[in-house]
């Protein structure tokens, strides 16, 4: 199920992400608020609370709805206790500072109350009436669980909500296998490049001892940038738009780290190794090859997931590895055919 | 700094995590609490709260301190509406759920917030003098900075807290570079370990094709069972004392995965490719030992670095990716020169 609703929040336009929606606000939200009608006055509103009590022990607002539910305005316990009895509840009662539906993403609800100090979140329908409310103490769990949940799926963990040391082993494996069978069969296209090398390898064996540093390091550059989008998307600091604005930066710290890696790594292999400097110079612009196109796959398929309506962090760094693995070796053997004739 | 102090909540101590204590609780609590005396009337304390107000908008309580200022008590904003004025606060109030000390790790707070589902967690000195209050917005921010941090240093970032659109390309680079810089040094290590075997490599270069496989396969197990422990110790799920429990656990998930991927591998190699019996045997071999170890490497390095006061973050992956693909080149060329004899 996709959605891309926009909410009122104080007047500013929020749109939940393009995302399927898995745990909803629905399953999450306090469906029994107690609730005022706007006319009652500030007295009779105490008295009414002192009959029904406040069954949620994490809620301090009571809220204003009229006759069919249609949330008017909210009324914390606090301005109940510093306002004078005789004055109205609808005069007493602010407007609600944003709304959430209940089909809407847990995870929406609980960037907007960390977002903006909100210690509670009116749930409506579509025609505005109340039907619960999202509290601090829920929105804390969910933020814990959603920061697991994209560990889990940047590691390729399918993810559970069960704590490690009560999960049995078989479901630990089930969670983890589906992606190394998956990962290690795709291995076998950058194995294939390697087979159709394999002339060139026999020809220069001192190239097949620089194979798992360029991989390596691709690996990380390409972590790098798509855990930092990862996050940035899911805390809303990122949102499809910037893509152009994600993509010229990395390519600018794509070619910083790149030139970097590259110098220190050509003054190694010519300074403490014996390395031939036609080699040295092959792996050194690999390296820079490699490590700027990590940057690049590693910043565009985490926003690309995001905008298939995916979740971003399924395309973190098993993915990207295995494609930049690809790139890396077809540019490491380019490059020496290019340079060294093999 | 290092702390291990314990802390009384509902009587079950705990502990808090033996980390350098970055951000502390004194930085983001409130320190103008509004207090009551114990023998004050419920209308008394209402008539207080009028003319002092409720400065802080995410605070629904009030504190019972001494004299002295040693925290007795708590009183909901909820209590004070709904027992009668002449009760007294002493008569009415709770007993605090748990406290915290100023100089604790920020994490700890909003780890407690969220276990036991307050709105707001007392700080007191020593002595139990009430100091501030942390608020459940802060904690919500707390929870969302740590794990960001969290995925930060698994990839091999140095955390920043500012967002990453403004951030500048220099700084972004400062972040990263030296991560990058160490890690590729590391995989010189196996650079050297390649070029020890590459007369091995020379005579079976059939053997080249498949050092992607291993190296990625042995990374991917080592990071799903790093980032699970990193998270769950994170989580307060997993602790010290569990570390052989883990590592039982660990051992069984990684013959469980090591065997599904070999088995999975012999029958590709065999059924779907020319390579020789030999070389598909000595291939799925190293993987089951590259997997097994990889998850064992994966599971007591987060552990291990929490023991000696380190973030355990900064184990993850890529550390753990380097330590693995030496022993996964190590058992490679082992079983070539036992099965191939090269």
């Amino acid at each position: 199920m996709m959605n891309s609703k926009t909410y009122f929040v104080n007047s500013k336009t929020y749109s939940a992400p393009t995302e399927p929606v898995r745990d909803t606000v629905g399953a999450i939200m306090w469906d029994r608020p107690v609730v005022l009608p706007p006319l009652a006055r500030i007295n009779e509103a105490i008295e009414r609370l002192r009959q029904v009590g406040l069954p949620h022990p994490s809620m301090n607002s009571c809220y204003v709805v009229a006759e069919d539910y249609t949330l008017l305005g909210v009324l914390g316990l606090r301005d109940m206790l510093l306002t004078r009895g005789g004055v109205r509840v609808e005069a007493a009662m602010t407007r609600p500072f944003a709304t959430i539906q209940p089909e809407d993403d847990q995870e929406l609800a609980a960037q907007l109350m960390e977002a903006f100090d909100l210690l509670e979140l009116p749930v409506v329908d579509k025609d505005n009436r109340l039907v619960g409310v999202v509290t601090a103490d829920e929105a804390m769990g969910v933020l814990q669980e959603e920061a697991t949940e994209d560990m889990e799926m940047m590691a390729a963990i399918t993810p559970s909500e069960r704590p490690y040391l009560d999960t049995p082993v078989w479901r630990i494996f089930a969670s983890r296998i589906p992606w190394l069978l998956l990962l290690m069969l795709s291995a076998a296209f950058t194995g294939a490049i390697i087979q159709h090398f394999e002339a060139a390898l026999a020809a220069q064996v001192a190239l097949t001892a620089f194979i798992p540093m360029l991989m390596d390091t691709g690996g990380n550059c390409g972590s790098q940038s798509s855990v930092t989008v990862i996050r940035g998307l899911s805390l809303g600091q990122i949102r499809f738009g910037d893509w152009l604005r994600v993509l010229w930066k990395e390519l600018r710290v794509g070619l910083l780290c790149g030139a970097s890696l590259a110098a220190v790594n050509l003054l190694r292999l010519t300074l403490l190794t014996a390395v031939s400097p036609a080699v040295a110079a092959t792996v050194s612009l690999t390296l820079a090859v490699t490590v700027l196109a990590a940057k690049l796959v590693g910043c565009c398929l985490p926003i690309l997931a995001k905008r298939l309506g995916l979740d971003p962090a399924v395309m973190a760094s098993p993915f990207i590895t295995t494609l930049v693995d690809a790139v890396s070796l077809l540019a490491y053997f380019g490059m020496a055919s290019l340079l060294l004739g093999v």
